[in-house]
This record gives C-alpha cells, sequence and structure tokens, in this order.
C-alpha cells in the first residue's frame, strides 16, 4: 500500500507515529506533508529508514492509497490546518488513517466526502463495539507470550518489541506481533487501541487479540504501554498485564532517566523494585520473569558510554540488555526464545 | 426522595443494588417491583433495612419521585419484561435511574416519553463528557484517603465502605464518601462509574471525584473495586489504588474463599501476598498502609465460628480486623482514623 503522512510542523521529532510508519510499516511512503519543510527529503533527518519526499501538501502528493494522519498533538485533537489536506486526499478518493482522540467519522464533512468517493476512513483509535471482559484464557493459544514492560511511558517499548520481532524472524522463528497504540496498530493494519477501551476491558481486549493470533505462531511479541508506576497510566499496564498472561516479560528502560515524564514529582523506583513488582503483580494470574532488558541509549554521545550504560543497566536488571536500535536486538533474543 | 426499585424474579438474594439502596441511601423505598414475590414484603426476608411493600408492577405502586433499576442481569443488558414498567414510570413524572451498561437515554421511546413528560433519565453508568487523565495530585487535598481493596470482586468492598463511614461519623469524625460503582453512586447520587470510563482516565476518574470533595472532610472513604490479583478486573483496581493516592488501606475478604469468584482456576494468594502486594504497588506512586480488613463471614453460621474466622484473618493480616455487618465497624475504627 502506498501511503502519505501528515507531519506538519513536527517531522521528525516530534512525529512519532509518523517515524514509526517509516521504520516499520510495509507501507510505501511516498510523501512526508510538513509545510515547515517542504523540498526537503526524509533521509536529510533520519539514515535508517525509507526515504521520502517532504512536501507541503496534500496537492503536492503522487498517487497513493491513503493519508495517515503521523503527529498526535496533547489532547488528541484535530488541527483545523489540516483540513484541506484530509478533504484533498477524500476528493482524490485516498482512504484516511487517523490515531487522533478525535474521530474523523464523527466530522460530517470527512463522511459525507468518504462516501462520495468512496474511501474508508479508518479511525484507529476508535474500540470496535464487542469488546467484553477478559476470561483468563490468553495462556491456552500455542505461542508463548513475550510482553514488554517499562519504567516509564515513552521509553521505547513500541521500539524494542517490533525490533526484537524482526530479528525473531531472522532468526527463522515464528513470531507475531500484537499491537496495542495507535501507531502499533497503524503498522500492523490491525489491533485494539488498549488506552481507549473501556476500563473493565482492559484485559479483555488485550485477550482477544491474543487468541485471535496465538495459535499462528510460536511467539507473540506485544507491545506494552505506560508503565506499573505511572500515576496515570498503571491501569492500562496492569491490564496488559494480566490480560496477555505474558510468560516472558522485557523491561524497557530510558538512560539516565530518574523521575516520571510530565510527573517530575514522582522518581522511578530502582529497576530492582520494578523487576519484583511486575513479576510478583503477575504471579497470581500467570507467572512471568524479567528475562531481558531493552534501554534506550539515544540520549548518551558515543557509543562506548552507551555501552557502559547497558552493562550498568544489565548487572541492575540481573538478565541480559540491549539497546535494540543503537545495537542489536540479537544480543538479547537467547534470553527470550 | 421517594423511589420503588425495580428488582423482577431476583430480590434479595440476587439484586444487590436494590439491597445496597434499601440499606444505605437515603431515599424513602415506597415499594420493590418484584412479579415472583408480589404481596410480600422486604421485611419478611431482610431485617436490618428500611421495610416496603413488594409488588407485581409499576402501577401497583404508590407515588414516587423515581424509579430505580435495582438488578443487574449478566451483560448489563435491558430485560424487554420491564419495559412496561419504565414506560409507566416515565408516563407518571417519575425519574428513571439506571446502573445497567445498555443506556436507557439510547432507547428512542424513553427518551421520547421522558421529555413528553418533563422527567429524567440518569444512566449511572455513563461516564460524564469531561473525563481525563490523573495528574497526581489526589494527596493535594486537606482529607486523609481511605480506600477499600479486595482479594476478589463481590466479597463487600462497597459495604466495608460505607460501615465505616457510618461509623466513623457516629464517633464524629468529619468523613465523605467517594463512590466508584453503579450502587455506590445510586446511593450517594453522584460519582464516575470508574469500570466504564476509558481506560487512560481510570486513574483520573478518581482523582477528580477526590479533589471534588476532598477538601470538604477529613477522612475520604474510596469505595474500592475489583482485585488486584483478579484476571479481568486488576486494571480498575490498580486504576483506584494509584488514582486515589490512598494513605490507608482496609483489605476486604470473604471468610474461605479460595478461588476468584467466575474464574475459578485462579487461586487467591495468601492474605500476607496481597498485603505485600497492594502496598509494593501503590508504595511507588504514594505510600499506602494496609491498616485494617473486612471480613464477610455471611457464609459462616454461628456468631462463635465468625468471630473465630476474623480472629484467624486477623492474624494473617497482621491488622485488626471485623465483620462490619455481623459484628462492628468500630473494632477497626481506631486503626483507620
Amino acid at each position: 500500500m502506498q501511503v502519505a503522512i501528515l507531519a506538519h510542523e513536527k517531522f521528525p521529532g516530534r512525529a512519532k507515529t509518523a517515524v514509526g510508519i517509516l521504520r516499520y510499516a510495509d507501507y510505501e511512503v511516498e510523501a512526508i506533508l510538513d509545510r515547515d519543510r517542504s523540498g526537503e527529503r526524509v533521509s536529510d533527518y533520519l539514515s535508517d529508514v525509507q526515504d521520502a519526499p517532504i512536501v507541503s501538501e496534500m496537492d503536492d502528493v503522487p498517487d497513493v492509497d491513503a493519508l495517515v494522519i503521523g503527529i498526535a498533538p496533547i489532547g488528541g485533537g484535530f488541527d483545523e490546518s489540516w483540513r484541506s489536506d484530509v478533504r484533498t486526499a477524500l476528493e482524490r478518493g485516498c482512504d484516511v488513517i487517523s490515531g487522533l482522540h478525535y474521530f474523523l467519522e464523527d466530522d460530517d464533512e470527512f463522511t459525507r466526502l468518504a462516501e462520495e468517493n468512496d474511501c474508508d476512513i479508518w479511525d484507529v483509535r476508535k474500540p470496535h463495539d464487542d469488546l467484553t471482559v477478559s476470561h483468563g484464557v490468553a495462556t491456552d493459544v500455542d505461542a508463548e507470550i513475550v510482553l514488554t514492560v517499562g519504567t516509564d511511558c515513552s521509553v521505547g517499548k513500541m521500539t524494542a518489541t517490533l525490533e526484537l520481532l524482526e530479528a525473531a524472524k531472522e532468526q527463522g522463528a515464528s513470531a507475531g506481533f500484537i499491537p496495542t497504540g495507535q501507531t502499533g496498530i497503524m503498522i500492523d493494519g490491525w489491533g485494539n487501541p488498549i488506552d481507549r477501551v473501556v476500563s473493565d476491558f482492559t484485559a479483555g481486549a488485550v485477550e482477544e487479540m491474543i487468541l485471535e493470533r496465538g495459535d499462528d505462531y510460536d511467539y507473540l511479541f506485544v507491545e506494552g504501554q505506560g508503565s506499573i508506576v505511572h500515576p496515570a497510566y498503571s491501569a492500562v499496564t496492569c491490564g496488559i498485564l494480566h490480560g496477555s498472561m505474558a510468560d516472558k516479560l522485557v523491561l524497557c528502560h530510558e538512560a539516565g532517566k530518574e523521575a516520571i515524564h510530565g510527573y517530575e514529582s514522582f522518581s522511578l523506583p530502582s529497576i530492582e523494585e520494578y523487576v519484583s513488582l511486575y513479576e510478583n503483580l503477575a504471579r497470581p494470574v500467570h507467572e512471568a520473569e524479567i528475562v531481558a532488558g531493552a534501554i534506550n541509549t539515544s540520549g548518551i554521545e558515543g557509543d562506548g558510554s552507551a555501552r557502559g550504560a547497558v552493562e550498568s543497566y544489565e548487572s541492575e536488571l540481573g538478565a541480559p540488555a540491549t539497546d535494540p536500535v543503537r545495537f542489536d536486538a540479537d544480543e538479547v533474543l537467547e534470553a527470550i526464545l
């Protein structure tokens, strides 16, 4: 599928979804829309992803199947300055894929244009209507369940999950992905947006996905969310932990991080405490062990210092660790498979 | 306010909401609707609550302000055999209060009748639109926060919360209630239905209530939900624990219970393990201590044996405990206030 990605004024640093799609999705990205960087290219900023031109508006985009909204402003609203691009896309018969909290399906103009031009609006963050409570049966599937858990939000859980998945596949393992957030869902083309489901269905929405894919693979890599110590998001983390009934956990961390992002008065516990918390909380539902770690060292200059951070993380964790982007996910795969 | 409570075919054993309202709400209950027990009285079944006649339909109910749906079938749907009662209530100008998953507001006939007769439909389980994420500031309020937590669902957390609240008030303490489930919300006339909010807002929906009431009292008693080891509902439990930033926890248990209700393959951990789990999970967000226990001994015949169960629970818990219904909530109040 050929797509364009809208990332106005935010590419690449504040366009996590756009970058995730460029790096991991099977889509052919034909253009990035960023009116501040028109005329430049993706490769001017990022070396390890597919390249594409950056254009200022949808009118400059060649023929594509879909326009993806690749940024999410605080609050998840729709920025009216994007309306003409979405309108143009629909008028050209392109589908529109959005992970905003604001559902494009609820916008009368967009719905009408989609109908007139026979194209689809896919609000990735809109949970489907048949979700229900967990039945505690995720262990019934054939696959072993590997879940990424975090010391905080935004420490690289999705990235670690996808890097481990790719590495496992390259080693010939039969491995599938369970996306739980909007970027993961866009990348894989399916999934339940766990942070938007009814709270009673948090675990059930994860279980449903595992039951759907769990007999097709030997391993399922489940994208984790939030952190079990997060003042706002721990409920989602807990629901994913228990709903997935994970066998193995990979603890994701960002080097040097000391407090919860956006909640700076909350210090991070020690790595040892995270290990106990996650393992002890998992146990009554299904025994899980933290078998490996992924640490984001992008804030550290120099591979030598980064390697030092990995080694120090390994010793705190009592398990092998790596930075799966800077170094290699392979380094911890033996502990997981 | 004068109310009638619909509890067809389920009073009193399977009508938890109806019984909760009879016992704890300030409403004057003028009638119970149960077509299987018409002609009998509440006092034929329950001795410790307000008495009322049991009638077969709304036509037999004297003048009331509201009809309350006092039962919740599995799945939370609306039973069409109740339609004529709801219709009659609305035609008589009565408000209708429902905690069903199915929203009566979405029913065209009911909405039309409510409008024609100038009365209100209150879907207790419908979250309001302005919920958001927690800001981690529940400790900013003046009140000390006391939260009931459980070894399982349906062990008596709401009952313990309300009994402790009443006992505290009787001792002259300034104490308020934070309802988190449909029965608690109906009893207190306000509140967020935590199991129905968007999962990302679980903690935030609790925090919002604490900020609203927390400066008006010295103590807030927060109704807990589910259990931290429940395969389906732990997300809600975790969100309430962290969102409330509780100072003191009361662990609620049912005597003799060995497995999760409805999930019988999941054994309950030891009481000691629950204490560690709840306290260790609370700590990174806000330090909380399990200071007392409430144990439901209604399944035990004879006060002597029940007293034995309380004492054995106390020693496992390492804190004072009581059955607040059978014995007295006062017995643990000193540990809480």
